[in-house]
């Protein structure tokens, strides 16, 4: 599937304003894949097809995850970490794509985990930098993404985890293992 | 074991700094056992000997940890963390205390674990705001403490995890356990 195949299929799919986004991320991904050595046609096509279920029904995507075993623990964290594992699912049966590394990424985009191959990590920092984010801090992130992946993982997650921590809500485990695994990998 | 007994041998084992802060938080555990429903005692006995073990050697707290199962994966975090479960440890071998809910509470004080008992709780947050502590933010908690417990807890480990990401440090899953626990909590 080419680019602009690619494109058409999820415009469908995404308000305006998150298909800006979604171009953004694409650009930022295959940016960060050439830097830091991914395959630039699977960052391309993880990043177009990151945000797929996004504005699915949460009841669909709750039953999605109940009945595909997607993680049930799922359903106590917040509803925005729903989209990216039923994304990876939808992305499968209804664009047919079935390579297993965009898959993951597209998975892995919110929450992360423990172990995250250098696509995932490309997707997740592009998603969190791509040039129309705007937010306390972000433009740090950018920069240290130009020098080390990892760095800018780092500050990405201590920005989110204390974000939600001052909202007095809960971090997804998978969150925190990313966090802490990075820091544990720094040290090696 | 009265008090003046037991303040009599803690204080071989403290610095004169730290005798200080012992007695702070003593006194700050009993108001807040009183406050929240813990026995006043047991509140009074682990409070003096929370920090039993803070000033013993590193190689010796590690041989303490690996020879007696105290959580190796302990070792990979902040040795700070340490004293804690060593502090029980010694306590009940040195001192012969065994009363398993004031060794608890001496173990859990630093990283703190998903479910905490009311005394667990009121001896981790004495050793946070006694009134000898300074640093930003405690006075806010220090008035929490007041009228919640749990929501004083949540502040002190949303300020203990904003702090040690700021370093770059690893996170005890133990410390975002309790952190995400006391947040399941408080939606029930």
């Amino acid at each position: 599937m080419n680019r602009e195949e690619a494109l058409l299929i999820v415009k469908e799919h995404l308000t305006e304003h998150r298909y800006i986004h979604t171009c953004g991320v694409m650009e930022t991904a295959i940016h960060l894949a050439a830097k830091y050595g991914a395959d630039l046609k699977k960052a391309e096509i993880a990043a177009i097809f990151h945000d797929y279920a996004k504005f699915r029904d949460k009841d669909e995507m709750k039953e999605i995850i109940l009945s595909h075993h997607l993680g049930d623990e799922l359903l106590e964290y917040n509803a925005e970490l729903w989209h990216a594992p039923v994304g990876a699912y939808l992305v499968e049966k209804e664009v047919g794509i079935d390579d297993e590394e965009v898959l993951e990424a597209i998975r892995n985009h919110t929450s992360g985990k423990r172990k995250m191959t250098v696509l995932d990590k490309v997707v997740y920092l592009a998603d969190y930098i791509e040039p129309n984010r705007q937010f306390p801090g972000v433009e740090e992130v950018r920069e240290m993404a130009e020098t080390s992946l990892d760095e800018a993982l780092i500050a990405s997650l201590r920005n989110t985890m204390t974000f939600l921590m001052k909202k007095n809500q809960a971090i997804h485990p998978d969150t925190f293992r990313f966090y802490n695994g990075l820091i544990f990998d720094r040290r090696s």
